[in-house]
């Protein structure tokens, strides 16, 4: 994009992706209604966010606490309303609410989105599926979309998008203004570099797990060794958004003997992973190493470790943590 | 703070902290037009990082590179008026321009306040000192305020004030909303914890350094094993205030053979040791593990390595890195 050229927006953006697409598979409904929608509450959490600063002068000393109760229920609610809006949205679950359920409204047509709530003081994170359920279905084709909420001093919103047949495969990211109805597309094409980097960024989740896994231990020496820089803030959303914007970078959430599986396939993972495969990178599961579009989900709490980021990083890793 | 009384300002809860020191020792300027007014330009550079989207829609396809010089810039611009807006102000100085130099109003009359503006993307770091200069004073006594910017979703401002000769040693948290001339206070006090600790948090900077640096790898190790959490998202200020926020943490930025010192110590160095200070915490510095606010500045441009964060892991880490 040069600076002589218009800023896209979203539509201009979308339209212009699509251009090749034949008419009957276009998911019309994904383009001009699910996407602006859910990215427009993406606005409204964010507003939410910053004029509920009076919540945490009621009664709680730590806004971390009683206070980001209250920003999730916030958040579930405006994503529960964006939802309901959307005629083609048939069903819905959330971490906060993990069963999928009919939304009810008076069309129904299209998509199944499934909007994670869990994480939202520091971002929000959509899968956006087709079909009536999101269990036990084939995630590599039947999660044509999904969605990374960043509230960071600025909100945007990285999108990613794979609709089957058309071979579009394509991450973005729009800037999100409260009350907006146009999202100028500051980032048209996020792609992981290719090597060489200019810089090696690693992110360890978990990192106690390594005192008692010396496989992890081994793995955080090389990184040190080999003078990877640490970027690790706790935020699912801004570590993975991190290695997106600089172009390189591996997250790591083990699963040991000691340290559960903590993140949600169907909230965390799947929608993650899509957005790492969209940006030229990949993503797989900590226990096993396998791909994790590659895997049906069974049930919505079901829980995994995580591996991503840009490919040869991953593959070090896995062969690392698991061979 | 119960959820019964009414919720102070920035105005009415410095009256209260206030309302014992001697009228002559009262440093009503800063109370009354300094603190307000660099208050109020954190909200203005907040919005400037919100709206100057459209920066990196042209040009330019990495937000934390060009794109950030301009809001570097703009944030300068935004302190630099406030401050010339402050009749007591007489000299400042800041990364971007760091020479201190008269303040061009018409009045003059007290402090000498230091704003630091090369972290604005994730934070501005401010110095209020008595006197002409900053320079070749007293720290511990003359610096006697600090002020901390946090760009998150919300926007507020940690501030730490020490008046000399009247024992009021303070830190305290204040929401900073756009145009708005109220701050809510959002924490009164803000203390780091005493032991035991729930949770013990650790931000390790150029984590590079361990490889050539055994004592700083035995450091990593020691926290490793103990089960600390790792929260080091690279930016200063979230790192600092994280540990404010949970009531415990450690930041190091050690300095090794091949690793130079970054850190300024008057822009931030200095303002981050008071708040530390003021929260129960201490701050040394990294070479020869002395107190920060022991040391007087003699050039703007001298740097440091850091330890800050709980006392008892502060003379840990300085044991550990320095004996």
């Amino acid at each position: 994009m040069s600076a002589q050229q218009p800023t896209p927006n979203l539509s201009s953006h979308l339209t212009a992706l699509f251009a090749n697409t034949p008419d009957q598979q276009k998911p019309t409904s994904l383009l001009t209604s699910v996407l602006p929608t859910l990215i427009s509450s993406i606005g409204s959490v964010a507003n939410a966010l910053r004029t509920t600063q009076g919540v945490s002068q009621v009664g709680t000393a730590n806004a971390f606490g009683d206070d980001q109760l209250n920003v999730d229920v916030i958040a579930e609610d405006i994503l529960r309303d964006a939802i309901a809006s959307c005629p083609s949205i048939r069903t819905a679950s959330s971490e906060e609410d993990p069963v999928e359920k009919a939304v009810q409204h008076k069309h129904r047509d299209g998509a199944t989105p499934h909007a994670n709530a869990g994480d939202e003081v520091v971002g929000a994170i959509i899968g956006i599926w087709r079909g009536e359920s999101a269990l036990n279905s084939d995630p590599s084709t039947q999660q044509i979309g999904a969605i990374l909420g960043v509230f960071g001093p600025r909100t945007t919103a990285v999108v990613a998008l794979r609709v089957p047949g058309t071979g579009v495969d394509v991450c973005f990211e729009v800037a999100v203004s409260d009350g907006a109805s146009e999202f100028p597309v500051v980032r048209p094409s996020i792609k992981l570099d290719d090597a060489p980097f200019k810089t090696r960024y690693f992110a360890p989740a978990n990192l106690r797990a390594a005192g008692e896994e010396p496989r992890y231990m081994a793995l955080l020496n090389h990184f040190i060794e080999n003078r990877y820089t640490l970027r690790y803030c706790g935020g699912l959303v801004p570590d993975i958004v991190h290695a997106l914007v600089k172009g390189h970078g591996v997250y790591v959430s083990p699963v040991t003997a000691t340290s559960k599986a903590k993140l949600r396939r169907l909230y965390e993972l799947a929608p993650i992973a899509l957005i790492m495969e969209c940006a030229g990178g990949m993503a797989v599961d900590a226990s096993d190493g396998k791909n994790v579009l590659e895997r049906q989900i069974g049930d919505t709490d079901e829980r995994a470790g995580l591996i991503c980021g840009t490919k040869e990083e991953v593959e070090f890793v896995r062969k690392s943590l698991l061979e």
